[in-house]
């Protein structure tokens, strides 16, 4: 079967010279432990230290600037968690959006059941924060800022350099999550003014398991959650997982030499399948806003459908999509992200999600859109949704 | 250069079936994220089932007791942590021993900031803590013990069996942290009394950046650490680390299926070396249990020699060793596990840890033999702490 992958907000495949530099550290002799301080420790240690040059680079950072995480989630919550005890003194107000990952929302959560007070701001119905709010919502207890750079459901990129501006003018410490930013669209921690920042080996066509958090010398922050050996200079302790951060240092180098021109090809895709949508369907909405998007992301609502079945009768045509956020998939409830924007319950329920990547084409996008009709023909057919047979109650979508 | 690697306490070359295992899940069609419902999130998916049927199967668990870490530290923390603080309210006294990896002693000691009473025992000449030692510490108060398996630096196994029937009959959560045991010797949950036990990767041939937590079902635990996306039955967020998780079952699988072979073969060589540097050498002890330790594991103290040096001057002749755990090398004061034993500050200067693995043959015992009668000789030549020109101060020492 004809096999598509359009779900690259998911995660990517591994780019072969990424998997070629990962298998020669697990083989020959570059399996030592970089703690080591023999031959094959010293073999580890190099390879860590040129991945961190790598990954530094890509964001404008210092190489001692950056900590290899085991992937993005565990820097968003290295980043929440440590920001926010090691200013607790000055301040316990933390600042998020409404549509942040879950990887950020569940750890500011966290913090408010340890005593923090938060402010989850709403976003306008593109997604998008507003800095105004953010400027108001600041007080002087304020002490951390914590705003993704790009929305993983629809695309949207925040403001998020005014954002930084706004907390380097009060002494706030920013953190953004640039998990779907980082390689994609450029990502410089001095333009966007972050303090800490949250990158993820996987979304690059590089290897799960890794990831690194930006820590801005200087920054008020310490590492607050996992104990033991004194690795990444006391940051992050565990055994350091090399081939997996010589795998992200290649993704990143690859990225950042490859980034205009897949910028290009993928904007043209892109818009080129957005424009397919909603020209040949009726009842559908893009989702995220029209411009302010990541290169390779379209993101609709289809009414009287449900994500689900589109997702999967794509799938059985051998298109891979989602329907929102691959960490929720299996829920029934609609994407909190969607809500936050103002899309009403229903049709949040019929979300579609296409993120492409280097090795789609325009006959990827022409076949999509080419067994989208059909498709969506039959599901709203069958659908008690659909507007011919009246607006059914909720209750029977979600039991479907 | 011959080249030996005598320092699998450290970490461990990938078996060439795991890294072909891993390679496939960097590859083809086999990337997708195990969250995602379509085609390539499914393969993903079966791939972690079937490795968590291994690691359950390795440890006599069910696969729902199986949770996947980012490596052993992460896996001690989550479980120290998340079982201290969810058990609270039954009581806030935790007990474990002064020779634990760090991973357990610091985040133990993180507890102890966080309003928790600590007790940390002591352990005998061989570093082995005494079960009436265990006995005489349990309070109403106390909610868990954790105790490693076998010791990383002095390869002692301790009486964790009977340490967990008595927790078993007390009520309190019993930790057992395997990094070190796992794959070399039985490790079988119901046998120690466990019911939470930590597990890596890259100790037993399989990759660095993953390992897992085994919680017994009904064990009142639960994550604390890190928060985010659902994963492993939302008991660790973040995308499973594919690759690395399929490395780890494949890795079990082979350690499970080669232990007693290989334990017969570990053991001769290990004995070999031992009677050998006891020959061969005046004013050196063996460290930890003569009997009771790991099969691959032998350890030293030499009089007169700095640890550093002779792991150097080895280094140079192509043979890596250690001089205790690689998660602290590089400082100059001498290890904790070895001063909690009773070793005079000066005699633990000159530790000295040779760990054989899979690859190692007589040949290589007899050669390491050969090449530390000239190294020990020379460096007791040029040592301000040798004996013949008396008594040196400790200061000396430690200044080279």
């Amino acid at each position: 079967m004809r096999r598509i992958y359009f779900d690259h907000s998911a995660t990517t495949p591994v780019h072969p010279e990424v998997a070629e530099a990962m298998y020669r550290f697990l083989t020959g002799d570059n399996f030592g432990n970089p703690s080591s301080i023999h031959y094959f420790g010293l073999q580890a240690r190099k390879a860590v230290t040129e991945a961190r040059e790598k990954v530094a680079q890509a964001i404008g950072a210092s190489p001692s600037e950056i900590v290899f995480t085991s992937g993005g989630t565990e820097a968003d919550n290295m980043a929440i968690h440590g920001a926010a005890v090691a200013n607790r003194k000055r301040g316990n107000h933390v600042i998020t959006s409404a549509v942040e990952h879950h990887a950020v929302l569940d750890a500011v959560k966290n913090l408010g059941k340890q005593g923090f007070e938060i402010t989850i701001l709403p976003v306008d119905e593109y997604g998008m924060v507003r800095v105004e709010d953010v400027e108001k919502a600041i007080t002087d207890k304020t002490t951390l800022i914590t705003i993704m750079h790009a929305n993983n459901e629809v695309g949207t990129i925040m403001p998020v350099a005014e954002i930084g501006k706004l907390a380097r003018e009060r002494g706030i410490v920013f953190h953004v999550d640039a998990v779907q930013s980082f390689g994609k669209i450029p990502v410089n921690v001095d333009e966007l003014g972050a303090d800490l920042l949250s990158v993820s080996g996987h979304k690059i066509y590089g290897p799960k398991g890794v990831g690194a958090l930006y820590v801005r010398k200087g920054t008020p922050w310490r590492q607050t959650l996992v104990f033991g050996g004194g690795q990444e200079r006391r940051r992050r302790a565990g055994t350091e997982n090399v081939p997996g951060i010589v795998g992200l240092g290649k993704a990143a180098e690859l990225a950042l030499a490859n980034m205009e021109e897949e910028n290009r090809k993928l904007t043209a895709l892109r818009d080129r399948l957005i424009e397919g949508v909603l020209n040949r369907f009726e009842d559908v909405i893009l989702t995220g806003h029209p411009e302010k998007r990541l290169p390779n992301h379209a993101s609709f609502c289809f009414k009287y459908i449900e994500g689900e079945s589109l997702l999967l009768s794509l799938d059985m045509k051998g298109i891979a999509v989602s329907s929102g956020s691959a960490c929720t998939s299996g829920s029934l409830e609609p994407s909190y992200v969607l809500l936050a924007m103002g899309i009403p319950y229903e049709l949040a329920h019929g979300s579609l999600r296409v993120t492409m990547g280097k090795d789609n084409t325009e006959e990827d996008v022409d076949y999509f859109l080419e067994v989208m009709g059909p498709v969506v023909e039959r599901i709203r057919a069958i659908s008690p949704l659909t507007g011919k047979t009246g607006e059914p109650s909720l209750g029977t979508a979600v039991a479907r």
